[in-house]
């Protein structure tokens, strides 16, 4: 039923999930995406999980009226707080979250019984979700529980979205945030939101040096591959696909912010009714 | 038909709004307040006017569901980009708009010809409604119109939100934006968005001494107080009158912020589904 050529949906509340986005272009220029950005609710993070589910559960509902192949859940925070609607709501169609391969990769890097530093929204941290997945698939690898320290920064995605990626205000409210963080010094501090790997500069600065950090983009990349091959539902098309964006609020701001994040124009945005795409969550 | 024994209604994007209900409880404590803040949707200041028309829409409809007699748009935002539309879905129910208050006073304050520093939110700004009020205002007084300098200050709601009102951060966030704005040396600095004043302190710091900061509360006040006397609709009660809040994401973390704002316990505090007051926008 599902072809090769369908599109890959992938979603945020707002610019962040670009960062993902970005990365799928890269390793997959013959995919057909679609991108849907919920600008006139975002941002997600500091709202309750219910109405998170809520959202999420509409932009789900959206991306399968597009008959998508896969989705590609590119926001941490949708992810925590509403992972498993959209699963439900979505199968058979898969889909990928952020977090578990965030969560993985980090685990990877600092082996059994290591030090994991996790950097997120206010949501996020509260549902406890990097937490239990690190220590679930310790358990299940059969090594010990790496120690973790978490921390909200609910200015960082408000910085990113005004477009203050670096400088000395970025510095001051990376140093703000992680002064706790680098006392506990952890080999690797996941990027718990898809905005922060634009304060890359900034979070590394406030950091012991050699701290690595954890963005989820490669692993969705590699986890996106490995379900398009095992499925037979790579496109045949090896370039110049389409993506194609949709947000719920004004078009013009987001093409300016997208084609800085993405580093190519940004042509195909159209606007999108969220609340058209009603339906009952569990 | 309104009867003095109904309610006013006050609205924000979230909890900023609280500034101007806080001086409406002080000076009024015979009147039953509504208040609601749409948490689910908030901030408002980087949305477009479309999207904010939609939403004030929503809220004007519920709280005229509930009778009042009054309605204060207690956003800035709000008030630029839906000010008309409120008063259009409200009449004969009458409206009061800080952004046209706040820009009396500081003309008031300056006189003619003077310095206006604006300080808004990006979508307030780029309304350019601070300076259209003030120069119509100083045309209908027949003085000169002075010299307006505006500044978007998208970070201080984010803090605000975040509850850091004071402190190093605050001050450094109100540096960076203001710094071209101590240059100008205005005589009178509008804080135009009901979150600023909770940073007056940071505010005041990153400007030459003397400053004066324009808060729309009180002016709010001065005409709700006219309008309500005017129509002999001011509330028979003298005292201890019930404010009730609605709000349309979680309940539990409004109440947290609310009774700090407010210097009181926030007990009536509900969820509303604005998404249920449909209706038509011009």
């Amino acid at each position: 039923m599902r072809e090769a050529s369908l599109p890959i949906g992938v979603f945020d509340s707002g610019i962040g999930g670009l960062t993902v986005l970005k990365e799928l272009q890269r390793s997959f220029p013959g995919e057909h995406l679609i991108y849907v950005g919920d600008l006139a609710r975002s941002p997600y993070g500091s709202k309750s999980a219910e109405t998170i589910r809520h959202y999420a559960g509409q932009i789900t509902r959206y991306l399968l009226s597009r008959q998508v192949k896969l989705i590609v859940v590119a926001c941490n925070t949708a992810s925590a707080a509403a992972g498993a609607t959209v699963r439900q709501l979505a199968a058979p169609v898969p889909v990928l979250e952020v977090v578990e391969l965030g969560a993985e990769a980090a685990l990877d890097a600092v082996g059994g019984g290591g030090r994991i530093g996790i950097l997120a929204t206010s949501t996020t941290v509260e549902s406890g979700i990097y937490s239990d997945k690190i220590r679930a698939l310790s358990s299940s690898k059969g090594i010990p529980v790496p120690r973790i320290m978490q921390k909200a920064c609910p200015l960082f995605v408000p910085l990113v979205e005004e477009g203050i990626w670096e400088g000395d205000l970025a510095d001051q409210i990376a140093r703000h945030y992680l002064e706790e963080m680098s006392v506990f010094q952890p080999e690797a501090v996941i990027l718990g939101c898809t905005h922060y790997p634009l304060l890359k500069g900034a979070i590394a600065k406030s950091l012991p040096a050699g701290t690595l950090l954890i963005e989820s983009a490669p692993a969705v990349v590699r986890a996106a591959g490995k379900i398009l091959d095992k499925s037979g539902m790579r496109s045949l098309k090896t370039k110049d696909a389409l993506t194609e964006y949709y947000v719920s609020d004004s078009v013009e701001a987001f093409s300016r912010h997208a084609g800085r994040i993405l580093d190519r124009a940004v042509d195909l945005v159209h606007h999108v009714d969220l609340d058209a795409c009603e339906g009952r969550e569990e």
